[in-house]
């Protein structure tokens, strides 16, 4: 039975209206692409989301991923679909031409993604992080390593990994005990043992790329000592056929709540002594290259929040508008059905709406010929980053809450998705940095940033969208209280920086988790009402009016039922209140 | 492994501190017991709670409950663990001993059922669904038929279920199509199919008792035509010797998220017309008792968020002390860690203290001399009956998924307890009416009872306490937002009644869920404060010191860190924002 239900005329209109990505082709970078091709790419890639991942999203859950004598098998279904995909050309969509990447805008990413995701979540993990290895070889790695590896991973041939984390090492990377040692080729032995690898082992391709992070030996300790290996599972010779197993072993795969058919591997690299690697880009900066990957990966870690809210929510809409309780009316008239579902809406509306967003100001930030409108939508992509992350799958988490509730008793059985939804969702809060250490990172790095020019170029935007509109026919009342919950955030914003140069570390450790929470709700605000200020001028129009009058509808009720929660939040950090630190433990 | 965990030191607090149960013996019905006897209950229910149901609960999950040709099994030690059980009187804690209750107050009950539900939910539900059925023979059977059914029941011979939900019957519980027909002996021929029984059939005893909600032939359609008929599974003889299975044949079980030790089932009564049954109470009157078995049916669901909440608090806790990341700090000491522990324990504690209360509450409603009195009390369990429902399940939810954060990646991980607590807990806002059901009950019932005067005995008694205590020493700043949080819920409650009156039933409706999750955090930050005050006099005593100072600092955290949710909920209803309903779905 196809799960996988998603509301594609709000991708048109993210993609094609608000966002108006046609327009992209102006850039020389995307200049051989048009909103032509971009539909049918759209078109395409949603039908590869239904048609091959969606059959496979319930059985992969059922089956798991499955070791036998150190050999990890994905469920029945994965190896096929995995061929189809590269083939498809949706495993590097945005990546350059150059090794077989389609070349195409973020924000197109961004929607082929969100299908993807959306319909089968433990199966994009597989291509996601072969996406995102393949290109930081490609981009940080010689010529010759890239040729190597790059094509076939972005064709499906082979996969990739990201290995950081260790027993000892998750949040505080730092700590990572992998040691690397040069041979007299060039290449490095490395030894040591990797948590949480996501792909680490499995039966899709006959090889894996790892990317490990590991220190030469007598590198410094910390973060600063730590650099980049391209490890294969199977050894790659210089003509680019296999070679001999590279004692990458797996020893073990986690049983896990959700995203069962993606196999979370423990892997031991060289406990035989004859693992080898090739340093990617320079010794020790590892961390640097790390945290490009980690930042796309981030972004990929808030689609997941988005993609899965935005199915969950549909499978809501569907089973509110069929189930009849008392005489013959649908649940969906209930007032009390229908605020879960207008609160999932605005959320899942609200993720397309910054997700596609971040995805554009990305492509601006390469693309655009002007150096300073490339810095300020680079700096745009940093702040949002956590916020995308976190944020999102927090809310995203919230979305399957509802939409459980909306299901009644039902909700909780297996026979509909949404339990599931809730299931594989959840580790999206956890990988790729807690969400506490995204709020972390958005209010003790990316606030001060640049002296906070970051956080004042976007105040200035969201200030200046509600003086234009202030005097709006039909959303005037709504543009106030954005204004009002903008000032509110810079207000706090000014708080932290104080504490934070006044050294007064924990209160500003204390706050950023609710800050977080306050800047993501006053950004879905934001972009919520930008889009019905467009979907009101367009209604006028009178084609598609129910879906404008709606976009409109969504906007106010965001305003309304959520966004007050940026007041509660500002009170919460205004009150200084430490009494958690003070608590005996 | 032993995963159950409980902050036994705050049990004893509410019990014989905050709530001083000790003292309720000065009445007739409680005369034979005292403080020494409750706190060896205690003591005997956490060991037995500890060693018996605790280490079925994981392998419980894993197991499942089973269905073979009709036959449904539990796993493995239940069958054991539930004889043990009724053997040690735990089933009948707060019943009479008439048929073999223990005769304790409520508030023990809650306690014993604490430790209980924390350590294994899934078994908890054969007996607390056991114990509700059985009390209600008592209360409304003849003395024929409570002698021959309740002593077993207590005992722990057979269980008991409440079949309400049909397929096109949950929430719209009216629309229920079983049917009785009185036969020549006195009996009823029963026909129908039920759905998401809990308990329905399993083979931990060798009979099960279905309280079963039917119509008689001829009576009225809707709610007030149902009847309600004990319905064994094998028939009793007069004598209490088992006679012929009474054609009752559980055709499905559910696969659920979690409680997946306990049986979910499809009962078909009489498919074969020769499923008999016994009228219990009148004819017609079948809601009226059911209403009574769902009020206790809700305070239980109530301790499900609770309990559960409770003991993935403990873990996280425990998990915190222990898991050292960078360098040699365990992560208890970051502050956001500190953030959402203390949310945690602010919520775990908070809803213990409404629980208990609560509990006791009802034991003044039914032992209190004075009708005055008991009525006063009969109220305010009437009032906070969809709160302990409805916010402790919300709530105790929440703080699972805080626990999963707390425990970073390993959350997510079957290794550790709290991803089964969220998938077990997830369940107590669905079934036994809703969350949302709930809160139209208290919105739309308790709000305007009696004239209103249950919402304002409530009202007074809080703002007695507030107005008492406002020159507090330590805590006259939370005291006075509490005041103030108060005065909000009280503006709230007068405008939604003003709706009322006025007949814009659905702005009413639209307020409901908010409305309640306002009176739940003015709730919680009331009690929490009055047993801070109370904590706060006893510190002086130089005893237990710490336990007490975190007494105070938890209820300061909740009224900085929760209680502004009160505001954001009242600005949310008092937006009077109907963009739900007019959304074109």
């Amino acid at each position: 039975m196809p799960t996988y239900k998603v509301d594609e005329r709000d991708v048109q209109f993210n993609l094609f209206e608000y966002l108006n990505i046609g327009a992209l082709s102006e850039y020389e970078r995307f200049k051989d692409y048009n909103e032509e091709v971009y539909k049918m790419v759209v078109t395409e890639a949603l039908k590869f989301a239904k048609n091959e991942l969606d059959p496979l999203y319930v059985s992969g859950d059922r089956e798991q991923c499955q070791i036998n004598d150190g050999v990890v098998s994905a469920p029945k279904g994965y190896l096929e679909a995995y061929k189809k995909m590269g083939e498809n050309g949706f495993i590097g969509i945005d990546t350059p031409v150059t090794y077989g990447g389609q070349g195409l805008p973020v924000a197109m990413a961004t929607a082929v993604g969100e299908f993807m995701i959306g319909a089968n979540v433990a199966f994009s993990l597989y291509s996601g992080l072969t996406r995102g290895s393949s290109y930081l070889i490609e981009n940080f790695g010689t010529e010759e390593l890239a040729k190597r590896y790059c094509e076939k991973m972005y064709n499906g041939t082979w996969t990739g990994t990201m290995c950081l984390t260790e027993p000892q090492a998750g949040t505080a990377v730092g700590e990572v005990k992998t040691v690397a040692k040069l041979n007299d080729d060039g290449t490095y032995n490395v030894v040591g043992n990797k948590l949480f690898i996501t792909g680490g082992d499995h039966n899709l391709t006959e090889n894996i790329i790892h990317l490990v992070l590991a220190r030469v030996e007598g590198d410094a300790p910390g973060t600063k000592g730590l650099s980049l290996f391209i490890i294969p599972k199977v050894w790659v010779n210089d003509d680019g056929s296999l070679g001999d197993s590279n004692d990458v072993n797996c020893v073990n795969i986690e049983h896990k709540m959700g995203i069962k058919a993606s196999a979370t591997c423990t892997l031991n690299f060289g406990e035989n002594g004859k693992c080898r690697g090739y340093l990617l880009g320079e010794q020790t900066k590892g961390m640097r290259l790390m945290f490009k990957l980690m930042n796309e990966a981030r972004l990929m870690t808030g689609m997941q929040g988005m993609a899965i809210a935005g199915s969950a929510y549909e499978n809501s809409l569907t089973f509110a508008k069929e189930r009849i309780q008392g005489g013959d009316t649908a649940i969906v008239e209930y007032p009390d059905v229908r605020r879960n579902l207008t609160l999932s809406r605005a959320f899942a509306e609200g993720m397309r709406a910054l997700l596609y967003y971040t995805g554009k100001c990305i492509d601006l930030s390469e693309a655009h010929p002007d150096e300073e409108q490339r810095e300020y939508y680079l700096n745009r992509v940093d702040l949002l980053t956590p916020i995308c992350k976190a944020y999102c799958t927090d809310v995203g988490f919230k979305v399957t809450e509802l939409a459980i509730q909306i299901h009644g008793g039902y909700g909780y059985c297996s026979e509909y998705p949404v339990e599931q939804h809730m299931r594989d969702v959840k580790i999206a809060s956890l990988y790729e940095g807690t969400n506490g250490v995204q709020a972390m990172d958005l209010m003790g790095r990316k606030l001060a940033l640049k002296n906070g020019q970051l956080f004042r170029e976007y105040y200035e935007e969201v200030t200046k969208f509600a003086t234009q509109h202030e005097g709006h026919a039909t959303l005037s009342t709504e543009i106030a209280s954005l204004k009002k919950a903008m000032d509110t955030v810079a207000q706090v914003a000014m708080k932290i920086a104080e504490w934070g140069m006044g050294g007064d570390k924990e209160k500003c450790l204390m706050s950023a988790t609710p800050f977080l929470e306050l800047c993501g709700h006053a950004t879905l605000g934001y972009l919520l009402l930008d889009q019905a200020v467009l979907a009101a001028k367009t209604i006028a129009d009178g084609k598609d009016e129910a879906f404008y009058r709606n976009k409109v509808r969504t906007a106010k009720f965001f305003a309304y039922h959520i966004m007050p929660g940026v007041q509660m939040r500002a009170k919460e950090i205004l009150s200084e209140d430490m009494s958690a630190m003070e608590m005996e433990y």
